[in-house]
């Protein structure tokens, strides 16, 4: 099973993860660590390090962050090199709930490039889904 | 300027607006609303329609879910003809920033349409950019 580590600012990275287990009924093997909005660096790459070891089954680990340039995202790909480690920024809820479906099924590199697409394809405007709704009952005719 | 309202499960529409406030120093007009992970529909619709008309100073509002399908889009969803919104679910970190940059200078339909393209763009693999700057170093040659 590839780990899921959720990075984030603050207690963002808690409630992504509350709200991923509320929806996926608690499936899923995925930790979340908060990078205190007032970040002490050499604090925080050592609890990143801790997080990822404790995640690693041997089938290396996902790591979720808030923002590329954020200074979670900062601190996990200064670790790059170290760690075992994918990083997938600008997360959102679907990346997520997709990552937990694929962990037990995918490798790391796998999963990685499918949540990338799956995130980026689930972000929609309401407005499209009326849109072709219209469309397709061809009210636009 | 348009009104931007974050509406997601349990504290993670708080979350959001509170990383998004500590990264744009306070800037823009944001507020957020938590719909329960055990949702009353009727009392959500409502505290929905109560945000939206604060948040409306007369340019409509823009309303970021957390995941399409969920509950608080659905209920977003259904109050589309009521409401002078456009929703965009499946949120990020960088929509919301990228969003208060916008507020103040696109109409709703404009800022709405942009800020899909940018959420899909802002989520990146670290792979990707160690692969391009190897690459622009020869490092594969």
């Amino acid at each position: 099973m590839v780990g899921i580590v959720i990075c984030a600012h603050g207690n963002l990275a808690h409630e992504l993860l509350h709200t991923l287990k509320f929806i996926t009924g608690g499936e899923g093997s995925v930790t979340a660590i908060a990078l205190d909005h007032n970040i002490d660096i050499a604090r925080a790459r050592e609890d990143v390090k801790e997080a990822v070891l404790a995640a690693d089954e041997g089938n290396k680990v996902l790591i979720a962050t808030d923002l590329y340039g954020g200074a979670p995202s900062n601190i996990c790909m200064s670790l790059q090199d170290e760690l075992p480690i994918e990083i997938i920024a600008g997360v959102n809820l679907p990346i997520l709930i997709k990552a937990v479906s694929l962990q037990t099924t995918c490798d790391l590199e796998t999963m990685a490039a499918k949540l990338k697409e799956y995130g980026r394809e689930n972000i929609h405007l309401a407005s499209d889904f009326l849109k072709r709704k219209n469309d397709e009952s061809g009210n636009n005719h």
